[in-house]
């Protein structure tokens, strides 16, 4: 790669998602942090003042004494993460594509956008092709998913290549971090679980047609799997836990998931990207497993975990799946597409 | 009812079953505590010092001085409610129906026999005439199904009564109490889910045909719901939360299962059995709701609280059910089970 | 008492505490709700919609359909419950008292004035003597405790009147109802346990020192305890459990605090106040208890509960105390408060 | 050091503080896992099968696939830790002494043995020199002190050499962790605080003073403070908070303490010890933090917390401290003795 780190600028940057940016880019081999943008409120404060840290990590202290800086594009950076609000990625995220900047969203709001790559690397790398046909400026937008889309598509895509898919029914036990901080009250989360997340299940449900779906002619033509999601709160701080049913076109066993799964090889495997796991899905056969307190952190939270293959009754095959939704289903997979990004030659030094 | 309580035994008394049998029965109108019976090693003890109590409420004090007697049948009482393990369960509750006793157990030995009612009174109440085919003795055996089934159950009833039911996906958050004392260990249960629970869910599988089967000529004709569940532990004290999807034989769309659970009329509606709730069913609007902590004490935990029913993409209609693992799904069910045979006249007071 | 109920308001009746107001006055004998007050932006809705209910039992009917008024002086009841914030009730609650309302606070905005009586119905029942001394108009104000002074004093009392009291230091482990709704984020609140507690340690310290006093001429004449507090909230929904050591001026031994504890008569025993619980103190000889989630609702929420009573190498004896902070130290001691008052025949029908 | 890395048996390897060992020799620079000694009934095993692995991370794959053995004393091994249940220790550990092997032990049996080392290297480094005089065979024992002991030294130890310390008052808030796998059972550990822990108290009134001591003429000359304790669970995985208070034979002040804490010099500080963190305590003025859930990890979970530093009413200061239980508590306690021991040239290769 560049011998030269790529300067990243973080949108959000006082936010949850922005402080796991911060997390997952301490010490980055190709990318380095040299702008903090956040609301007019926090600019011009140094960061560790401006943001209420609510890692289990110290803020790295290169970050803590930086100066924060208001979100307008004409930041010190060659390319952006943006962990901004859906109320506010709408419009600050165009700008800055108008303004030459490469944006690498975690927002929702473009996501599903004609022209706009949804990308999981392991997924559906060509879809960065997407961006020749975008015309947004001299920078561009490229999105990650809902973080409970990650894990069944991620689970879904081996099967997806070798057996076609037909539909697919997820119960997710949602991680607390996804709702951001304060988020959810405690008297709501201990002892309890809620069966209801505003806006999640329209994401589970679209979102991973489009990440199936194959890149023509300059547009995505999405798969066609039938997609249900139940998506509830349960009182865990990391780890989204899905309990997924799939509907096979043909004859489909459980052993036939199984060595699927294990048989896969990523199309990124040799693209030595820094972020990408050592193995992009682990499969369980402890019937207990995975878990998420014990297994969240695999693959330094980039490893989709999978277990209980076995029969379904009602469809064909089920199973459970367990994702990172702070790492692999926000900031972490955000880093990924950027590294994809630069592996593609699509970032570079902006010059000033 | 009789003007004199009936004296009531109960197997098993210092576990974790055994207490909430006493927690139910305490200020009964038409039962009372008359012995307490478990494993030698408690027999002879007062039940306050055989019992690790584990209750919120405090040991009825009538309770906490009785002396706990070996679980044989010889005990002072016109019937038992059997809180036994399993382990225990499979030996000692034909012993008693032999001696004469009737047995209203919460063990899982015996509810798949063919000649013994697996029993909800609002279902299959006439599933107790399966006792006058039963040849085990003067007494005979009755039992509640598994916590996980009761909910999804109750709340399938009126849907299979008014429209039939093809198809059953259930995804079970289960509550801790579910597993006895010290049951889960807290390494397991804090800040995780555990997606997998020993035998569960061939129970979820198996017990709803027999529950909404039909009795004929001294047999119990099983429905033939295609049932698959999916069954995990989440941090909660008690309350089974189930994501339930149905496909239904023909076109049934969510307000039609809405308004069916809305207009089902309990059979024992006008019986008076004290236990049964006000409302059998509680049909909930809010998005949110029903949710473990909040609604698990309806009808002093014997409601069945359903909600976020809405048109599945997969199958047809999804909901949310809500039911207390430990009332409605274990001591609770039993007591109502009892009261509705001693309406029917099969409990009486034993001559000695 | 009062063959006719008297007529109760309930100021900032759609917070966390106004809905606690409601629930212990369900079915209360002597008191009627018959005013919610709340914000100009709930005023003339429906209760059930103008509150986000947060009780596990559901909104009594009758309240449910009431139409929520502004907090102004013109309430149709013979006096009212202050659940107000303290940032609304400086301000609102002289503005009743000088309409003519007695006022009955759990706000801690005149705790400690001059004039109010600062009272625990079991403690210090003559301080409502005070009220006479009060020149806030025709009505007046009188307060409860913070929640975590409650059970420090309550456990207090017997030794102070006994053996008299140098020193208290206590250490609290609050729950997480204490702080309102929202209140704690999940994300501080799951598995950890946060160290501080904004202003409350202050209010442990001089709360009880007001409560210990003696009336004398119109004025209280505080007692002189010196007492230490360090404030944490731990993961638990209600019941304040708090580790307390004491120094006494003479020899007194752990055998001597645990029979003053037994054998402390409360001063308003035979008065049949109907929130009065049988047992206002119960002392544990098991060294695992009290426990919040187990004892917290002893006596309905009022009863509290002292264990692990013990000599203190460094002070002189040192114990546990378990108590509810949302009924004894919130809801259920205010509405003591307002039994003990009307007894005394402070609280009366108003003209109008 | 040794080019050539010690060779490393653990003792009650399938444990919960064995597996604890584990993670905590993984990568390390001087020691090398070269046997894990069991019980009989999982020697001979893989240890991934004999072992229910608790951990967040995965087993090392070296440690995985190596045979257990049994606990007796010709292991392949230069010297061991002891992660015995105590039941076990008494006996084996001297075995192991007697056989030549330095016995590095977190067990509680010998740590008041008036010729074994307590030890925590920062504080008494020098008490090694008792092991000159231990007659105990080729080998020799020495120990770690408990979990909820070592914070409180750690923070006393600054106190002590500056200003003295006459006496402590502590009452912890101690991680489930630290009563090993299955431990406390989730129904005790949700939403509850159960304020006893068997034999805990104990411990921490006796340990410090022997830490503290100072050794003369081979024997230990223990300290004199005055130490209460009240130890409680809480529903935390890794981390014990404790709320100190402190007096002093002088006038000390809240900001004395303060700049002794950080003015601190470990004696080890320039040992280069791989296991010693950085920074030995962190001093925090946040008056939010330490918390258990943010900061159990600095250091490596080495490095101990101090905050909330402020003067106490009833002794003379007062603060929180957080420390790692099964780390600085308990396996990377050991370590870090292992490592002193290594560079004070106390341990060496074993001929065979």
């Amino acid at each position: 790669m560049t011998k030269e780190k790529l300067r990243v600028g973080i949108l959000g940057a006082t936010g949850a998602v922005g402080q796991k940016f911060i997390e997952v880019l301490d010490g980055h081999p190709w990318f380095e942090i040299t702008a903090l943008a956040a609301s007019a409120r926090s600019a011009g404060k140094r960061y560790a003042e401006a943001a209420n840290w609510i890692g289990s990590s110290a803020i790295p202290p290169r970050i803590a004494g930086m100066e924060v800086v208001a979100a307008a594009p004409d930041l010190d950076a060659d390319f952006v993460f943006s962990g901004l609000d859906s109320s506010a990625a709408g419009e600050i995220e165009p700008l800055f594509a108008r303004a030459g900047y490469p944006v690498i969203s975690n927002a929702s709001n473009y996501r599903m956008a004609e022209d706009v790559p949804l990308l999981i690397p392991e997924v559906n790398p060509d879809h960065t092709g997407l961006i020749d046909f975008q015309d947004r400026g001299d920078g561009f937008i490229v999105t990650n998913p809902n973080c409970s889309t990650v894990g069944l598509v991620c689970a879904l895509k081996p099967l997806f290549d070798r057996f076609g898919v037909d539909a697919a029914h997820v119960v997710t036990m949602q991680a607390l971090s996804g709702a951001g901080y304060p988020g959810v009250s405690s008297l709501d989360a201990l002892g309890n679980v809620v069966p209801y997340i505003a806006g999640e299940e329209d994401k589970v449900v679209t979102e991973p047609n489009k990440l199936l779906g194959r890149l023509t002619e300059g547009r995505i033509d999405p798969a066609a799997l039938r997609i249900s999601a139940q998506c509830t709160r349960a009182p865990v701080l990391e780890g989204h836990l899905e309990a997924v049913s799939v509907r096979f076109p043909g004859k489909v066993q459980a052993e036939d998931v199984k060595s699927a799964l294990r048989a896969w090889r990523s199309p990124i495997a040799d693209y030595g990207l820094p972020t990408a796991p050592a193995r992009f899905i682990e499969v369980f056969e402890d019937a207990r497993f995975p878990q998420p307190r014990r297994h969240v952190g695999l693959g330094r939270g980039m490893t989709v975990s999978v277990g209980r293959i076995r029969p379904c009754e009602v469809l064909d095959v089920k199973f459970i799946v367990l994702s990172h939704n702070t790492i692999r289903g926000a900031a972490g997979g955000a880093v990924l597409n950027a590294e994809l990004l630069a592996k593609q030659g699509r970032l570079a030094r902006r010059a000033y």
